[in-house]
C-alpha cells in the first residue's frame, strides 16, 4: 500500500468541550426521491484538522495566504509515547519538512474522550522546543492528540505566529515507524477560516532498488 | 509549481436547485475570547465534491468502502470545451487512469450560477460513451462542471453503478493543458454518506531531462 491514511472520520471524531461533533442531515431518501443526499454540519477544528495562524493570532494569516505547497512535504515521525513534555533533538530536520509526534493517544479517542481531552494528562511541546521548531524553518507539526499544547496555548501563538502550520487529531501514525515517506495535507478549501477538516495521508517513499 | 490547485473555495461555489450553499457561524472572536473558531454547514454536494456509488444506486457503496487509493491516479485532461454530447476516444487511456473533461464552465460559476445551473445547455456525456468507461476501467471521471449530466442522470447511474466514481465542479483545468500529472481527490472522510467534499489537485510529473 503506497499511501497511508492518517485521518479520523468526522462520525467518529469526538468534539473537545464547547464543540459539537459533526451532524448530518438526511435531504433526499432513494425511496422516496430517486437518490440518497445529506447536509453536513461541523465545527471547523472537530477531527483531523489544520490551524491556520488567524486561530489564535489577531488578524494571522487564513488558508488564501497559503498554497498546496504549504500543505505538502518531506515527513519525519518522531516517537514521543509516554512523554508528558515534549522536548526532543532534531537531528536531520530540514527546512519546509512536516514533523509528525507519535503519542499514541487517538487509538483511543473514540472510546474514550474524557481521557483523550483531559488537558493534566495531555503532552505537550515545550515553548523552547516550539521556538526551535519555528528556528528551523519546519512546514508543519501534526500530532495524534487533540492538541499540542493545552490552555492558554502558548505553543499554538509560537509555531502560528512563527508560521508553522499545526495538524491535530490525526490517526495511525504507527503504520510509519521505519518508513520515508511524504505528508500530504488536503483541507477543505476556504477562503478566510480560522482551521479546516482536512484529509491527511503519507504517500511511502519507494526505496531504490540495488 | 508542482501542484495545481482544481478545488473551488466553498465560500465561492454556487449551489445547485434545492441546496444551500454552505454557511459559516462564529463560535469564538478574539477580542471577546481570544481566539477564533467558527462552525461550518453545507451540503455534500455543493462545492468541488466526490459522489459515491450510494447517491444514485440503492444499496450502493459508501466511503469506507474506498481506499486512498481509490481516490488517486494518473490523469488524462480531454478538451471538451463548445461540445454538447461528449464522446470522444479514448486512445491510450488505461485501467485506473482518472479522466478529466475541461468544458470551460466552471470559470464563470460564481459569476453566472444560473447560466452555470442551466440543464438545457449543460453538456453531458453519452450514456454509450459512459458504458465505455466503465468497460475500460477508468477510476474517477472529473468535469468542472455542475455534472456529468442531467435530470434523470443516466450517465451518473452508469458511472456509479459500474465502479467510476464522479467528481464535480472542478477548477482551473487549463492549467493542465500539454501537462503529464497525476490527480489527487482527497474527501473529507467519512464513513457512509453519498458524497463529500474534496480539495482535488494534479501534481506535475516531471519529464525526465534528456
Amino acid at each position: 500500500m503506497k499511501y497511508i491514511d492518517l485521518t479520523m472520520s468526522i462520525e467518529a471524531a469526538p468534539a473537545f468541550e464547547g464543540n459539537k461533533a459533526a451532524e448530518f442531515e438526511c435531504l433526499a431518501d432513494f425511496a422516496r426521491d430517486g437518490w440518497n443526499e445529506h447536509r453536513m454540519a461541523m465545527d471547523l477544528h472537530v477531527g483531523t484538522h489544520i490551524d491556520f495562524p488567524f486561530h489564535m493570532i489577531d488578524g494571522g494569516k487564513v488558508q488564501k495566504d497559503f498554497g498546496l505547497d504549504d500543505f505538502i512535504g518531506r515527513g519525519r515521525l518522531i516517537d514521543v509515547r509516554g512523554m508528558f513534555e515534549i522536548e526532543v533533538p532534531l537531528d536531520g530536520v530540514e527546512v519546509g519538512d512536516i514533523l509528525l509526534f507519535w503519542t499514541g493517544r487517538s487509538d483511543s479517542a473514540a472510546e474514550d474522550s474524557d481521557r483523550y481531552f483531559d488537558s493534566a494528562s495531555s503532552p505537550r511541546l515545550s515553548e523552547k522546543f516550539a521556538a526551535e521548531i519555528v528556528r528551523r524553518g519546519v512546514k508543519i507539526v501534526g500530532i495524534d492528540s487533540w492538541s499540542v499544547d493545552v490552555a492558554p496555548f502558548p505553543v499554538h501563538k509560537i509555531l502560528l505566529g512563527g508560521g508553522v502550520l499545526i495538524v491535530e487529531n490525526l490517526l495511525n501514525l504507527g503504520a510509519l515507524v521505519g518508513r520515508e515517506f511524504k505528508v500530504f495535507v488536503a483541507p477543505l478549501r476556504h477562503e478566510s477560516y480560522d482551521g479546516a477538516p482536512a484529509r491527511v495521508f503519507a504517500e511511502l517513499v519507494k526505496l531504490a532498488a540495488c
